[in-house]
Order: structure tokens, then sequence, then C-alpha cells
């Protein structure tokens, strides 16, 4: 619960420029990657009402009044550090819901790539626990939307596998849905990228520990 | 995620006033919680940053200024809500850390209790979460130093039932306790006093998936 822990994030590869293009767009594309980048640490670090864009845009070298080529307000700028953050990760959840795999194998994978992806974007993962509030309503629900298909699905998976035997009866679905989700989520106030474990091998962990608590002895 | 899961915190208790008392210290004491329980909410419904202490006395029915007859400053307020919820948890930790029963007796008894207590006491839990950083970092430290208590004793019980062949030896017990915390610590987000099952039990239902997970079959 030290800033510190929100040491690593590190910067997505960025596709190069293409030839074709005239460079203008993707250098635009580039410096907004870096404001978003900027942003979220900021307000990680000081929080979202107490960094104004004059501070941000200072931070980069541009002009005052110049963070504004790139978005359009202050709210915007945490709406798309968090959006951006839940969008990445229907790539993986469209995947594993798509597989044909049995519902604890789709489990099991959310969990490790869930946690994975939690822990590798400690400072945006942070900032919807902890500035929420500051998005709009009607935001906030799309947010909290994507986040519920997830949580939707693991319930579903749970009581399926639970309905075929797999799954121990007396436990309840839906409370082990939130503790699994309780436990995935947690990583963003722990988790050092130079510390004894990987992402993914905390990931694994998870897993073992839950996946054996459900499982019919 | 929604402020309508806030809804529950029941006022604690009070002991009544007693007879030699000429009543004013007691009447000033329920004033000062009222300020507390007061503000508490308003920090959890808008933010701390968004709430001033004009606005805390005016819900109230203080005059201006007046609320500073019962604390000294915004931050006390929320240092004073904070470390309560906090000092409050030392009366069962202190009791099950001294208790010999075996680790995983304690690790039981620590999860139902603990998660009963985060999710009876809604809006005060929340705060350490989404506030921490308005406190000051001597502040700070305190809290995070009560927890780490907790952490530790988990850790260690957890730890002494490993070494006694009583919990798996390809768990990492320090993973395990990060898991425990996480889940336990997210009731704040979703528990509903009107729910389907109670704090106690949804702490069971923890403890049940957790300690299966954990023991050696």
């Amino acid at each position: 619960m030290t800033s510190a822990e929100s040491a690593g994030e590190p910067d997505a590869p960025r596709p190069p420029a293409r030839r074709r293009s005239p460079g203008r767009p993707d250098r635009r594309a580039a410096r907004r990657e870096q404001v978003l980048d900027t942003a979220a640490r900021m307000f990680f670090e000081r929080g979202y009402e107490a960094t104004t864009t004059t501070e941000i845009g200072a931070e980069l070298g541009l002009l005052k009044g110049s963070v504004y080529y790139y978005i359009s307000s202050k709210e915007d700028l945490l709406y798309e550090i968090v959006e951006q953050y839940h969008r990445d990760t229907r790539t993986y959840f469209d995947r594993i819901e798509a597989s044909d795999a049995p519902p604890l194998e789709k489990l099991r994978e959310l969990i490790t790539t869930e946690t994975a992806h939690t822990a590798t974007n400690l400072t945006r993962s942070s900032l919807f626990y902890t500035e929420w509030r500051s998005l709009s309503p009607e935001r906030q629900r799309t947010i909290v939307a994507e986040r519920a298909r997830h949580e939707q699905a693991v319930l579903a998976w749970i009581t399926e596998a639970r309905a075929a035997g797999a799954v121990r009866a007396d436990l309840d679905p839906k409370i082990a849905t939130y503790a699994i989700f309780g436990m995935v989520n947690s990583a963003y106030r722990w988790f050092r990228p130079d510390g004894r474990l990987t992402a993914e091998e905390i990931g694994r962990e998870f897993c073992e520990l839950v996946l054996s608590g459900l499982e019919v002895r």
C-alpha cells in the first residue's frame, strides 16, 4: 500500500511507424499514449483530484494548454486510462470464453491471465479502485458492466462444474466467485515487478489454492 | 462498486451515560461519534477531497466552524475514522493470537471474524482503500503497520501448519496469505446488509474454500 509498489508499469511496445503514413498521425498517437501513461502515474501518485492537466503537461514538457491537443478534459483522460485497461482484458476474456475447454479449465486460465494482467498494469489497475468515483455515473456503469461480464462467466463456470459433480455442493458459487475476484484484484496492492515470483507464477499459485478448494475430493 | 452498496453501516451501540458524570462530556463524546459517522459516510459518497468540514457540519445542523469543537482538522477526522476501524480489529485479533488453538483453527477464526468486521463496517473499511493517500505518510505507516500484524500472523500460522505437514508443501505461504486478505478485504465492495447471506455466513464460506484449498488431502 505504499507508492513504491507502483514502480513498474512498463511501457507497452509500440508498433513501428508505417512507411505510407506521413508520420504525423503516428507521432500524435504515440504522444497521446505518453500523455495517458504520465497521467496514470500522476493520478496514482498524487490522486486524481489533486493533479491538474497543466501539471501533466509540464511533466511532459508541453506548453500550458497543449495537453488539450491530445485529450479533451481531465475526466476524459481518467476514463480513457481505465477504459483502455478494461478493453485490453477483452482480448483474453473473449478467447477463454469462446474456447471449448471444460469450465474448470476456463476458470484456471482466466485466474492466471487476469492476475498477470493486473500485476503487470499496476498503476492503471489501481485507478479503477481508487478513482472510480471521479468518473461520471454513466462511465462508472460502462466499466462496471465490463467487469460484471467476467464475474458472470466465472459464476456460470463454477455453477456448471458443480452441477456436473466436479465442484463441492456445500460451497456457494457466488461467494466463491467473489472470493476469486477479491484475490485476483488484490494483486495491484502488493505485487512487485522485482519480487521473488513472476505475475504468472502468482496466478498459478492462486489457481492451485482455489481449484483444490473448489474441487470435490 | 455503486454507492448503494454502502447502505448499511449501523451505528455502534453506545454505553448509557454514567450517573456520576455531569452529562456534558458524554454528550460531547456522543456528538463527536456522530461527526465521525457523518464524515465517514460523506467521504465515502463524495470523496475526501470533495467534502468540506463546513458541509459535514451543515449535515449535522452545526453552525459553520462548530465542527472544530469536536475535531481539529479534516485530515484528523479521516485518520480518526480509519484508525478507529483498525483499533476495533485489535480486540478480536489479540484474543485469537493469544489463544492456544492449533494454527489452522486460529486462521479459520480470523478469516470469519475479519470478514464479518469488514462487511459490517462497509463505509469505514472502504475509506482505507479509497482515501489512504490523503493521510500523511506517518499516519499511513501507522495504519499499514496495524494491518501488517494480521498478515504476519496469518503467514506464521500457515508456515507452522505447513511445517507440521497439515498444509500442502507445494503452496507458497506468502501468496496464500495475500490471497486470503484479498478475499476478506474485498467484502466492502460487494457485501449488502440485506443480502442472501449474513457477514458471518460469508466468512464461513471463505474459510471452507481456503482451508480445504490449503490442507493436505
